[in-house]
């Protein structure tokens, strides 16, 4: 039906006789000409209709925006002062021969331009209209380009594409499943999946060797800003690698795609124990774009008079930590400061101690603080030296407990880097490794940090005496303070995962009740085996620069986990439930 | 951790060096050496261990089946009587250095060998020891391949790969659906989708152009032998392409797959109106292979007093049709044409009458056959001379509704083509085209043979006026007999749509509730589009050879739509229930 595209036509084409099909972005009449902006999925171009084509300029009299039109025309070049430098097809437009209206259009419930600030309630409920706006449409082709470079990528490494099952069983990533109910198999249950971890586990039992999946995963949780019901997972799974290789083919995998795409090297990407992330960054996942570091101070404070610091410095879950700012001192208002100490209360921090760095020669009168007045002055100077504080440098302290005190202070440290713009580059990739394989949770039972199918670094009795202590093999992939994906190496043996079990408080008959088939796999000559999950909507959201991740999916769901244009869920017929051998509570306690 | 795997070894590696990683396919001993056959995803090796390398070869005699190893050796030539051709490595084999156990095996509850003969279930209850065997992971393997080139191809015309939602609205493709019950909208329910039918339409409108997607659908139908529960469609649509341009661009999509994958060129499509398909072959999906033809014989019968041919002659929705074996007389024995009675029996046709042709000469005495002597001599010979019969040929004769002849007939036809072999080539790809828009159901009313949003060949008043004689923009792909997908020109225009809808007797009411958003959308100017669906597991089963879609599936589900592996659907905590505003009707009844 057409000939270009309208977005690309350039003064190379100038002189061609071109049909284009499109809607009409924008009308104008001016000087008994009207102009039409025509778009196209790969852009705008100016076509122009004059009296001399009577019929069809009486047809294109009647148009109006968002019309769907095909035009025989051809181009010519603008004149001088008619160029449009901000257009991609500024240079030329299309004088029309012929237009055909292919569809009328009401006016849109929206204008479809830029700065369109209609509630996104509106938005969503006309989505395939929003869609039209190249600022969501860019994206979602961005997407399209993202996945194909990944899947050439993976594909070009032997990985292979292997589907696994959307209707599957409660599985135990800990978060709520999505039901449904089986029509067959009357009072059961299919679980939609978290994450296809047993299934590439087993297509490793399998031999498959190298395992690749884009796959839907599914979390009925209350959303977050970036969080969806459904998301998308980038699921890899490989037999014979260890942790190094996992990681060189992955990084490989995400470097390429940001050449490729961006044409960005994003260099080799530094290792970091999560130990250290966590001492010096407070963050299991820190913005590495960032030159602020937390420093210990505790064991400076272990004796002051100030028991909001000497408490924390004491207590063997405390931390006590300083932020230094250089050259805060200027940077930052009494507001400013004002209002981090309520930022980081949303952290638990019950305050937020500062010094200003006046004049570091006089630990009497050259700092500034509410607080200095309780600190020794051997105090103050041990600080300043560890600090390396120089004169107008701004110190932030966190005392608490060191989870506090790291969430706490890991924000304010990349709220501080946005705010003051310290950022030293544009993309900062890390990789985290050698987390712990369990913590404790709020009734002090040990949980995994990450699955319990985590291999740990140790052995099973190492592991059994010590669980605290033991660091698990997996590995966090984290870029500009996201996590983009994380994986492991997997337990391969079953001895091995019964310890694990042991430790988790799962007892044989739970665990054969949840996880019998995988252990029942270990045993038929499990090889070596671990993988990674990368989440491709964050990804996409932060190649795209994307503020939300309604914005990187065609048809996402609103904040409660419903879609407006389709008006799901909805209501459904008493038959279909009876089928289903449900019925609605609701309905009952009437 | 390994050099090579086991299948990619050849005689170009002899002398070197190997490091491989693998399974204990088989292991003998033989003249005091130890033979292990090591099995990756890519093959089978020889591996030997003699007495020289002591302590390996104690491992190596600890070795059992299915056990993991990683082994150390040099490749060499084997002698040559020991050469093995049937093997892809037969012309050498690996001298083992060094033996390492990764994993143990327990000895798997059924041989992984080619004629395992264990039942399904047990087979489907430890799949991942069934997805070793070669035939099933080659299968997945090639499934993969077939996938990535699918997806090469059409990222090379520009389709944009876009994910719909899987919690969806409940769709109107007229299968019941799986529905998941929203935890934060009391009382409703998510649908799974039968396909992203109405998003790729919405796609369209918002100006993406060429949308693909591999789609995960469902559909909680009662299965047959190639019925899953979730499958999968490689999901197309574009805007501004006419029916021929849809069905060159996928044309060329399969002609490239089977170019690529298997090296088979499948030539032009032919293509072929619904009406003609049918009444010569009586499928709308004919196996071109087979050059046996239905003819129709109905106006011969009229008056002839064998009213079982004379009834169906003149009834208007009757059929009688004709399909000659040639040389079937000798190919069929008495035996074989009883069993083919049986055959079309299941396909309701109350009998199958057959005249053997002796003597075409002696219309008298020439025809051997239980009914010829109800047809006069000058029928006799009209029947001989429209189907050109010759001296040795059999004739089966259809006489029933049309419906009811068409699929017994056309069922014959196509167990004739498989016992005879009578394929007159591999692969013969088929459009069929000009479908009627509208059938009639058992009360009489009009419904779509495609789906409501498929466009007809005629004006709105002309759909009204004559439902039953418009056809429909649609083409079906049939490849030997299968159809691979199907397609249409969609309604782009709201006054089309709602013709439609009155033709099938959807009030506005219902039609706004129903597909509400989607008539939306067509006021908003809504470009011309169409597109096409393909069954990847039926395109998949066909390029494998695979017999059961369960072959072509990693992890498929039972005939009652279960998994037995994982034991899903399981039961569930009533807390969850309870969260869900469902409980269940067994429980209650009590």
């Amino acid at each position: 039906m057409r000939s270009h595209y309208c977005g690309s036509l350039s003064s190379e084409n100038i002189d061609q006789e071109v049909t284009l099909c499109g809607w009409v972005d924008r009308r104008r009449d001016h000087g008994g000409v009207i102009f039409l902006d025509m778009r196209d999925r790969e852009g705008i171009v100016q076509v122009v209709f004059d009296p001399d084509t009577e019929e069809h300029f009486r047809t294109a009299d009647r148009v109006r925006g968002e019309y769907v039109l095909r035009i025989r025309g051809r181009v010519r070049a603008r004149a001088g002062a008619t160029v449009n430098a901000n257009m991609k097809t500024g240079e030329i437009e299309v004088l029309g021969k012929e237009l055909e209206i292919l569809n009328e259009s009401e006016t849109p419930p929206f204008q479809l331009d830029d700065h369109t600030n209609v509630g996104e309630d509106v938005r969503l409920r006309y989505r395939y209209l929003d869609l039209r706006r190249p600022q969501i449409a860019d994206k979602l082709r961005l997407r399209a380009r993202i996945t194909s470079v990944l899947r050439r990528y993976l594909d070009s490494q032997n990985f292979l594409d292997i589907e696994t099952p959307i209707l599957t069983r409660a599985t135990p990533e800990g978060a709520r499943d999505y039901l449904v109910p089986s029509r067959t198999h009357a009072g059961k249950f299919f679980a939609l999946p978290q994450s296809p971890q047993l299934f590439k586990q087993l297509l490793m039992v399998s031999g498959f060797d190298r395992y690749y999946q884009i796959a839907k995963c599914f979390r009925d949780e209350d959303l977050r800003a970036d969080r969806q019901p459904e998301f998308t997972q980038i699921d890899i799974e490989t037999s014979f690698m260890d942790d190094k290789q996992i990681m060189a083919v992955t990084e490989g995998m995400i470097s390429d795609l940001f050449k490729e795409v961006m044409n960005i090297d994003l260099g080799s990407f530094p290792t970091m124990k999560y130990a250290e992330a966590m001492s010096r960054f407070g963050s299991d996942k820190p913005d590495m774009r960032i030159p602020l570091e937390m420093v210990d101070v505790g064991d400076l404070m272990q004796d002051v008079e100030f028991k909001v610091f000497s408490g924390p410095a004491k207590s063997p879950d405390g931390r006590v930590a300083a932020l230094k700012v250089p050259g805060g001192n200027e940077a930052l208002t009494r507001k400013q400061i004002d209002e981090y100490t309520k930022f980081v209360g949303i952290y638990g921090a019950k305050g937020l101690a500062y010094i200003k760095v006046n004049d570091k020669s006089d630990l009497e009168n050259g700092l500034q603080s509410p607080i200095v007045k309780f600190l020794p002055e051997p105090v103050r100077a041990a600080i300043l030296d560890r600090l390396a504080a120089e004169n107008g440098d701004l110190i932030f302290f966190g005392a608490d407990s060191a989870k506090v005190v790291n969430e706490a202070l890991g924000a304010l440290r990349c709220k501080l880097g946005e705010d003051l713009k310290l950022y030293t580059c544009e993309w900062a990739p890390l990789w985290v490794v050698d987390f712990p394989m369990f913590e404790k949770d709020g009734s002090g039972n040990w949980t995994s940090l990450h699955h319990p199918f985590t291999a740990p670094s140790c052995s099973p009795e190492e592991l059994e005496k010590a669980p605290g202590e033991a660091l698990s093999i997996a590995y966090d992939m984290v870029l500009n303070g996201t996590e983009l994906g994380g994986g492991s190496v997997r337990i391969h043996r079953s001895d091995m995962q019964q310890a694990v079990f042991r430790v988790l408080g799962i007892g044989p008959e739970e665990a054969d009740e949840k996880f019998g088939f995988l252990l029942d796999a270990l045993k038929y000559g499990a090889p070596p085996h671990g993988g990674l999950a990368f989440g491709l909507d964050r990804l996409v959201m932060l190649m795209t620069g994307a503020k939300s991740i309604r914005d990187v999916i065609a048809f996402p769901k609103t904040q409660s986990a419903a879609c407006v244009m389709t008006d799901a869920p909805g209501t459904v017929e008493v038959k279909q439930l009876t089928e289903l051998n449900i019925r609605l509570r609701k309905l009952e306690e009437k």
